[in-house]
């Protein structure tokens, strides 16, 4: 039998919240509709941040209220604080993602805490998103390097996990927020978390940074794990990591993984397509990805 | 203890092989220095095919005759045919490597030969080479994918494999001439390799046209590949293979073995240098690798 991996498209969220162009919400809401149609089923949409720190998704209400609702169509929202969970809930959030940063260096910078103080944070606020029955996931940043500090103890990312698990994550994410991971430590840090929070689903969060996130998605998929952040065309990228350019593009995973023998549910022709829209209309400027350039495999 | 990984530095042929600046003789071998400063030890510097055909490497004897001779450091000078063969070993190449082919579509138009006549040539002109005592080794080209017959199979690339090593070839590279390979078909392929040529020492040559190519080096690590080729910089590409832009680069594949534990015997820090030098005089035009731009694991 064919195995399965979910791809999580995080274009319409962390793709655009670092883009240096801001796409108007017209746009965006085109934007969600052509990775519906090329079978995206769960998607990052909207952050819920304040919207001085991050311009680009000041309409996250508007874009939630917007977006197609279309069966088995999921939209994520990103929250870092209460009042970005309540912001998430009463937008129609079908998932809430909360963030745990790996580190202090980036905690301070990014979200003003340290790593032990977003899990405190997570305990009080996830019964928010348990109270109104929708579920609710965490991304642990930096959780292979931190752009600040250097090395971030595997032990610190197991905590996290752990805290994660026992406050009701449904999900949890290891995030290469600065694109430093290199699979053998994927491998690592996936048992590591396994042990601290034996029951937890798995996603993983690669940036292609140093040209690491394939070889990253393999490892994670070789050691059992299902679920994949990626963007179409690659956008995104950190405004707190240096030189962090771009997720790991949702076609590239999707050519590996497709040729590889996995079933993604995706598109490869519809992806590409999507790639180029951004490139000539969403946002041109070029784009990351490789197989928007270079095509499928030949035949 | 730490393993190591030999890198084989395929930028001083394969990669300015196909670039679109022909660079001066003089550039080469200053390139080719500088390569042995950042650690290289065994290095692609010249090809011996017609000057019509590949106008950049029609100055390969003189390279050959000016490049610095330094204990421990070991050049290849490619050959398609016995002129070839024999103008490599007059040179005073240290190694010759001789390319089969593992599709016709390819093998017709790029040495207008098919997979079994490229086999028979090598056993008719191994034979120079041994009566030289140089050793000689085979890259299957086209092992993953073929830019016009599309898949590949398995049984060829075997099939070239044990004759290579019956004609005495002392090691066997599968290459990814047009980057369309995927970690788990490398699993596959180094297996099949494997049953073909059980004693034959394997290396890999991975293009990132599609971006797994360090996935599939990871890949091949795993298997228990020792050798890996690379291009600082990741110049390089294939005329006959539309899109096949760039052998995967030298200093990605070091941070990321490095980072992983082994050791590659390359200072990461000269490789990037060596990159901008050949964006800023070398070739004068941008390279496709990431940590050139990305810098290392910060500390």
């Amino acid at each position: 039998m064919t195995r399965s991996i979910e791809i999580v498209e995080v274009g319409p969220r962390d793709g655009l919240q670092n883009d240096p162009v801001l796409m108007p919400t017209e746009l965006k809401i085109e934007f969600v509709e052509r990775l519906i149609a090329a079978g995206v089923k769960r998607m990052e949409a909207a952050s819920f941040v304040h919207p001085k720190l991050v311009p680009a998704m000041a309409d996250s209400d508007d874009v939630m209220a917007r977006v197609p609702r279309v069966d088995g169509v999921r939209y994520i929202g990103l929250a870092l604080n209460e009042r970005g969970m309540r912001r998430a809930l009463d937008s129609g959030c079908d998932e809430v993602n909360f963030v745990m940063v790996a580190s202090e260096g980036f905690g301070k910078r990014n979200q003003n805490a340290t790593p032990e103080e977003t899990a405190d944070l997570f305990d009080r606020i996830a019964v928010l998103a348990h109270d109104d029955k929708v579920p609710v996931s965490v991304t642990i940043s930096v959780a292979f390097g931190d752009p600040f500090d250097g090395e971030v103890p595997v032990d610190t990312v197991a905590m996290l996990a752990g805290r994660a698990a026992n406050a009701g994550a449904m999900e949890i994410a290891l995030g290469d927020t600065i694109g430093v991971a290199n699979p053998w430590d994927v491998r690592q840090r996936i048992d590591a978390v396994r042990d601290a929070a034996p029951d937890a689903r798995l996603r993983m969060h690669f940036h292609n940074t140093r040209n690491t996130a394939l070889a990253n998605v393999f490892a994670a998929v070789e050691a059992g794990v299902d679920v994949i952040d990626a963007s179409v065309g690659g956008i995104g990228g950190c405004p707190f990591a240096p030189a962090a350019t771009g997720n790991v593009a949702t076609e590239d995973v999707v050519y590996m993984l497709e040729r590889g023998g996995f079933d993604t549910g995706l598109d490869l022709d519809k992806l590409i397509e999507t790639a180029k829209w951004l490139e000539s209309e969403g946002l041109k400027h070029p784009v990351e990805s490789m197989l928007s350039k270079a095509g499928g495999f030949p035949s």
